[in-house]
């Protein structure tokens, strides 16, 4: 076959990532580096067990530069094995020949693909999650901020997408706080040893590490102490944590990655819809930071397009697709599959730079909205009377009774929206509930500003628990 | 429209949960209950807090019993309202009233329908993954039975469907106890405080509680603390969580859900994928425990099918679907969403009664599973000299060279294959290799009984962990 | 197993489909029929070829009916064979006893499980897409009449959630129309030939068909011939088709009705969510019809959901990913999978009910939609200059360069957005843009009215080529 | 933001399509180019009806070269518009000034950045789409051959992961081939017509192109007529088919290729489970074309890795579940979406180039697959007698009864299991069975290859089939 270039992959049609940090960490590139990074951290614990030459762990070490290998050629030659480890080895052995020719002989040394691949894979994981993690607790501060300063800013709360009752939009961004931080503490558990190197050789026994270690070091005493001591060493190298067995068929910790990344994005998403129905032209209540040139339209210069919160929802409605996949991976059949190991790689990578460049974009979008109060009170303001309908029947029901008057107050609703009247002067005017209120009262129990609940406390519970917590 | 009959829903198509406990846990009426139990526990809350007749929550209570409503009824009803506790709380307020005509008034009393569905939901979640998580536990227990007692039991690891190297089925069965563990760890973690109540009143600020309560009791001299006395209580009264946040669009609790679920399937359909490759008929090294009658085929009478297992992969091809797209919902626009909450109930229960009919089928089968020791050392032996090759790579490779001795190896193992000549002859007679090894030492890197590296220690630190966990 | 019994399923969690027709058309009750029916179309087919006698096809038929069975047992014993054939022939076979003891012989003959469970799944198919292709030309007939009526009703455009260019509702009906058109071609394929009976015996090769044909009638001179004339005869019987080859392991037919349900759901729940957002309290566009106690909310007296897009924007949420898991079923491996074709059963009832749970519903929604003109008027003239912004920059193109036209009405724009006064004042003032644009022409190009384009002939295409497909 | 530099995307992660020509049909590259040639095709559509001057056309046709652009850059400013469009426009017309700087006026005239990256699109679908069925093609020829070939192979029928009844591998072949014609069915019909250009202006009105055709030309006597003819002319231009109405968001044609695509790797996929299981060492019946240094493992010189159904697997995991997210993108809201579109543009190529690359490695596994028919027959014979219970019943059925006869077997095939005795050895000395079949007759119906059933002329009718079609 020939290799026909794939070209760049510029992130044309993934402008939710392209540009972003977490691109670079889970590029290509980064994937080798990652791996290259497993197979030195390997020889240098080999090494500190005294079953390798520390001068070869060295070597490999040094040699460990993913910029010195041809990408695209390990990828083309990936086919031939099904992963590219194989490639990698072969090319990575022979850099690491023209550093030290003995230390050549010890790359690899027991290993298997797999436990490269994924130690490299959870690596990345580590790298972009840290992103993430960070982009999310930004996010989550600049909602705390919202939160705070609109703890009493009136707007109507929707429900089934109507006014209902009233809210205030400090709790809506109380609310999209609290998803991002749970969101962000889900990552922070993947990050608190949830992401474990892969040490098994060639089907989960760690035969061919410890046959080797016999064969480079002395034979050790107890193979159990040495497997167990390879593992600690192995993690202690590379930053991750062990595994409580060989993982290359038993694929939690991709599962729970996907899991979380889907969560991810899933609570930005939130974010986005909310924005962009807030933003509507006939609501306005919110609108994006305005940025010079931002939201422009190929067609329609008075645009200024809503493009973080587009953004981030396209990311939102992919990953929970691709997460679910990745989880269906779990049933993965013998000590090692043949395909559903190799339909993880391209899945977890699009969660990882997906829900990452949506944790970017989140940041931007929630530090700069521009919250329009005035808006939101007038759209309030608009059907205060009728938002306070459900108010208006606990106040008449041990009077009239609540089915008499919630039936009373669906009729008046009707007719104010019959005719346009206020309701407050139909209800005045009603002969049974009318002679039930005095104005002054009526007007009091009318005015939205006045019925926002627990709205405010409840901010500040959230407030206090996100400061403590 | 006509009530066309639906019907009962007799697991039909479902037989992995047909007439499993966590069937009846999860049905209609189950549901229904569920929301009355809510329901009630909201007047005892409001008792308790003096704002609620301590006798009408009492007739209150008495009167919550799903057997007196007409489900059918109720479902069809539904339609006018896209919930179905719009009609419930019709029906039920009549029931009450016939207990008791004034405490009809408290019934519902400022509350909303998703309040009493969400917390009836958890209440359901909550009962439903009790059972799903005790059979995990028998599941893991029975596995651990299985890998102490085939701790050296040697079979052939598996990788890309070939034989690769030996491993023993006690490390196998450790895995599989592992990940199934690790199943119930994640629901456990949900009945550990993640299943909260729903208290939000009609759109997340709690209004109409607190005006009922002003109405009914004495005016809250402090809102906010009566706001989460109630939610305290609520919680209190139906055994669930608080909530950090009214959650009627903040969809984390059904997404947690969603997500242990869809791993509890991963890792039984990872069991189930590996009885079925071990039982094919030319590889017989398990079988499924033997009832009469089980496993029969329509058309022909020597058959006797792996149902357990192939009931098991049929959910764990369906829950990671519907996970995904309970996952999706996260995305629910304004104070609550207008279709995508709706997404999430009939999603909802089938992953429950998907898996928790999996697990339940999987108690049985990891009880009762036919392990044929002497099928496994007999394929094992089949190849077993192949399966060393990686091993006399690493003895002989400090005297001849990896890359020289893996290639010498290849060639070999191509002869062996393509002659079904005995690997041993073709290396003890190779001009290379034969004279770097005794016939003595030959033999014994050729036995596979001897290369299953750490296997048996790993098996035993998996025991320990779960003895010690 | 204590068999719990499941208890109805009243569509309590599924209310988009509760009530409506196509649920008993997928019941449990009718997918026994459906298989009943099959095995006497089997029995009838082979009597007709002179291979059974014809008395017993006649005793075979009789007793087929789905009442006389008890679908519990059948449902709870379908777990020891992992499918609710083996049972159902037991049972059945007894039924035709009752009716003449030596027809019971002829119970099922030659067949299989999978033969019987897919021509009754077809059958069942079959009926419910009839429902579903009835309901989406109606809806469709309900659009076209809108597309007609308001053809010249202006409304803006929205793009990104903002508007854009102006446009008529009638554009936007008719496109609603041609993507219902499109779903309901998509199941007219179905209906025309794409469900096939299943036919194959044990493991496809119809063996056994042809072993009885023997044995009951006189050995069939060409076994090729019989069981063609078999299959046709099976098909003739049944009103489906025939398959171009038994397709237990080639699951074609399950694909594409997933396939086409998907459609069908994708295409409703655009309708939907354009609804919704037309009918948000401050755009308030559309409505749904009015109907006594719809819509109706457990809380809130004036509220008034838009339940009908509700209902069936919550069955798009769900079909879709229900439809990806059927699809990845075509990866069924051997003659007839453990556990992917199980894994069909439950994901098909639920695509069918839920996308004719949807159309049903969307009749209602389509037929009966309030359609508010002057709102759509008064929207759009709230932006009817800017929208017109594209317009300007193509007049003045000629005259100013449209780079630097496009740049200046960007700038005009966001001085009228941001003081509030009106683009055609800020326009007239510039001055370059003033005296390019006399007063009389200037009113004239920013009148949005003036701007819809080819709205209005795109509608007559539309509904043309409706009339005449 | 600083534009961190993605790196070349070279398949490392995707080993199933690194190297295949549809990677660079659908790359980045590819992408722009196709959007070039939808601006030129427009500009010479627009030249064609004298609305745009033709040297201008011709000049926008000579700038449209994808190499002259920094894809980069357009990848990163996209993030600005949530769309490249945009910033391709403006660096495109900077192109075209360079060119011809009159031209570069005429740019885009009239158009919107959906029209042009959509149109751009289904060009990508086109050309792609056109590699995956030329390779289905031919892998269905070479499954006609295999099928021909080994019409009367006799092998095991396996159904729920067991011996069944007998078969031939030429009846497997060609359900394989079924299947894969069926796959290249749905995706010609996407070509011959289902792939459309996209051509609506700012909103589906065309408000833009006709406003610059009255600019540019003389005002269109009859704008419908207009708006019609440029349909016409710019699919004429590109080689699409003209789309009933804008669609923008009516994305039908997104919808049916994600369908097509995900029944192209279902029923790949299918050979590949199929390939895998039949290749497991105990089992042996196929390999994958052997190549040297093909499906080398980076630890055990002896492997020869399945990695073409590995791969080919991988694909056929991912798609359903990318295809599923595309279909949900059916809803889509408003005039055009604002994230539902953008979320469509990496799911459409993952989809085509998994599906592309599975195809192209299918024709490999295909056309070269070994066939062990040794094998198949020992592994036949081993259960022949076994595989021949449900002959056995069927010819005593009529003296003994069926349900008697099929206990008798059932018996008599777990007493073989039981003992490791042969079945006609029981059978013969069984004292209702023995008597009632001579030996001669016993041996005969025992024979597995005497009991195949209608495989061979099924064989023969599919290959006419495909001749004929």
């Amino acid at each position: 076959m020939t290799a026909h270039p794939a070209g760049p992959d510029t992130g044309l049609l993934s402008p939710v990532r392209a540009g972003t940090p977490v691109e670079r960490a889970v590029g290509d590139e980064a994937w080798i580096q990652a791996m290259l990074d497993a197979e030195a951290a390997l020889a240098r614990a080999q090494a500190g067990l005294g079953t390798l030459p520390a001068r070869a762990a060295a070597a490999i070490t040094r040699a460990a530069r993913a910029e010195r290998l041809d990408l695209r050629r390990l990828a083309v030659e990936a086919r031939e094995s099904a992963n590219p480890v194989v490639g990698l080895v072969r090319a990575f052995t022979a850099a690491v020949a023209e550093e030290d020719p003995k230390a050549a002989e010890y790359v690899h040394r027991g290993s298997t693909s797999q436990d490269i691949f994924d130690t490299g894979a959870m690596l990345v994981c580590d790298r972009a999650l840290r992103l993430v993690h960070a982009d999310l607790l930004r996010t989550a501060t600049a909602l705390d901020r919202l939160a705070a300063r609109h703890r009493d800013t009136l707007m109507a709360g929707r429900t089934l997408t109507l006014h209902a009752v009233p809210t205030t939009f400090g709790l809506k961004a109380a609310g999209w706080g609290l998803l991002v931080r749970e969101a962000a503490g889900r990552v922070d558990r993947l990050l608190d040893g949830r992401l474990p190197v892969s040490l098994g050789g060639a089907a989960g026994t760690l035969a061919g590490y410890l046959e080797y270690s016999a064969v480079d070091g002395a034979p050790a005493a107890d193979p159990a102490a040495y497997a167990t001591a390879l593992s600690k060493a192995f993690a202690a190298e590379t930053g991750l944590a062990t595994a409580p067995l060989p993982w290359h068929a038993l694929r939690s910790p991709v599962a729970d990655a996907a899991s979380a990344l889907a969560f991810v994005t899933g609570a930005l998403g939130k974010i986005a819809v909310d924005v962009q129905s807030m933003g509507r032209t006939e609501v306005g209540e919110v609108a994006e930071p305005p940025v010079a040139g931002r939201g422009a339209s190929s067609a329609m210069p008075h645009k200024r397009n809503p493009v973080l919160a587009t953004l981030i929802r396209s990311a939102a409605l992919q990953v929970p697709a691709l997460a679910g996949a990745l989880t269906q991976c779990l049933v993965a059949e013998d000590e090692r599959s043949g395909g559903v190991w190799h339909a993880e790689w391209l899945l977890l990578r699009e969660c990882l730079r997906l829900a990452g460049g949506a944790s970017h974009t989140a940041v931007e979008l929630c530090e700069g909205l521009v919250v329009h109060e005035e808006r939101m009170r007038a759209n309030a303001a608009a059907t205060g009377a009728l938002m306070s309908s459900e108010r208006i029947v606990a106040v008449l029901a041990p009077r009239l009774g609540r089915a008499t008057v919630k039936r009373l107050l669906s009729e008046s609703a009707g007719t104010a929206a019959r005719t346009g009247r206020p309701l407050a002067d139909i209800l005045a005017e009603h002969p049974r509930i009318g002679p039930s209120l005095d104005p002054g009262e009526l007007a009091e129990l009318l005015d939205p500003a006045t019925y926002t609940g627990a709205a405010a406390s409840l901010v500040d519970h959230a407030l206090e628990r996100h400061r403590t917590s």
